[in-house]
């Protein structure tokens, strides 16, 4: 009888699932798009200023003594970039993906354009939903986080970071596309390498920034939809010109 | 010589304001874009909670009891709608452009596409900075505001107001756009109607909101270039299906 029970119970989900995977291709409207269902992990390890301050030095993947290492002997190795765990790995760059993937079960996509569904918005401060994406040639980790910063008013941040060096990262262009209600919210930006922290760009707000009645406005049954899509970048016209 | 000292900073003014002009001018990169320099007004009446409630039904011109009105005698009238100031007017609908303009000083653009350059952005809140567009056989406020929502953590809100009914507004699209730094911002909705109050858009959070941290990344020498565009609404593809 239990058995029976699960299975609908697990029949139930995915039809949730397939719905809001529908749901989420019918907002971005864009035939092909991957939709990948991204379920929230509360964070273990949060600690709001864990990066003091991140050096632009990153350049050779030696991470700066920000996370929770103190020394990284071998300057070849980088530690674990996860955000969500204090983990003691450290490797080489290349093989971060791969520690990602296996120890921490983050998930891949492929593909240039893909939207990226958050259920359970409303769980409380801190959570993370995190991906990773692959697409030309590179992976990029997509961190959506709902954090305090100023206490009892949680916020969302959206940003994505190449697992590569800053270098690499100036090559690319990300956008991150909310779409709903008649609303539209567009954040365009070179990605900033792993090496640099995540948490010291999302504590410095260089990222889409949502208070909780805009995320509201934009989710739907406590899901949010965001359109993601990586190209290799152009210096905007207007730039250059400067 | 005190009159040669006058002249001497009005041309010096004026050779500023001209270099701000073609700053912005070059950040959008949008010949023939009609840049307008709004200095900042400290908001003189600001009360964060001046709308408690907003209903919908100010559908015949009504405007509900907020701002500073106890009772409209005449549901033709309407109060003075300039978010500065308080003030004792209330007339016609068709009459609040050139009470704003006379009474209150507040510029007025012509053209579809404009960039808004607010000046000044360091100044402490609460700081608006407001002018009116005309577009479309219509006539638009924009308000840009710096207001501490959270106590000692000033943002910026950006929102556009319809001079007219709810449902005329629903007609139009308007588009804010920062573009600064490799970094681009599109908010993009239906603006709202001036006979809502605009303290009530903004402590909804429903406009365009920017940390200071951000804020900063997009100005350029203290000043903010929003670039605007109006357009008649067509119900996005998107949501059309739905």
């Amino acid at each position: 009888m239990l058995f029976f029970t699960q299975c609908f119970g697990a029949v139930l989900d995915l039809i949730h699932l397939r719905f809001q995977h529908y749901k989420a291709k019918r907002v971005f409207s864009a035939a092909g798009q991957l939709v990948c269902v991204v379920n929230p992990t509360h964070s273990l390890k949060y600690a709001p200023t864990r990066c003091a301050a991140v050096q632009a030095s990153t350049e050779q993947g030696i991470l700066p003594p920000c996370h929770h290492h103190e020394v990284v002997h071998d300057p070849q190795l980088v530690p674990c970039t996860c955000p969500l765990f204090s983990c003691p790995w450290e490797g080489h760059l290349e093989v971060v993906v791969s520690h990602l993937r296996q120890t921490h079960r983050i998930n891949i996509l492929q593909g240039a354009e893909i939207v990226f569904l958050a259920t359970d918005m409303h769980l409380p401060a801190p959570t993370d939903w995190i991906i990773m994406h692959s697409c030309l040639g590179h992976q990029f980790l997509l961190v959506l986080r709902k954090q305090e910063k100023y206490e009892g008013h949680p916020q969302f941040f959206a940003t994505m970071m190449l697992i590569g060096t800053p270098t690499q990262a100036d090559n690319f262009t990300y956008r991150l596309e909310l779409n709903r209600n008649q609303r539209r919210l567009k954040w365009e930006a070179t990605p900033r390498s792993i090496l640099e922290c995540v948490d010291s760009v999302i504590s410095d707000g260089d990222c889409l920034v949502l208070n909780t009645s805009l995320a509201q406005l934009f989710s739907d049954n406590g899901s949010l939809a965001i359109g993601i899509a990586i190209t290799t970048s152009k210096v905007h016209s207007s730039e250059a010109e400067m």
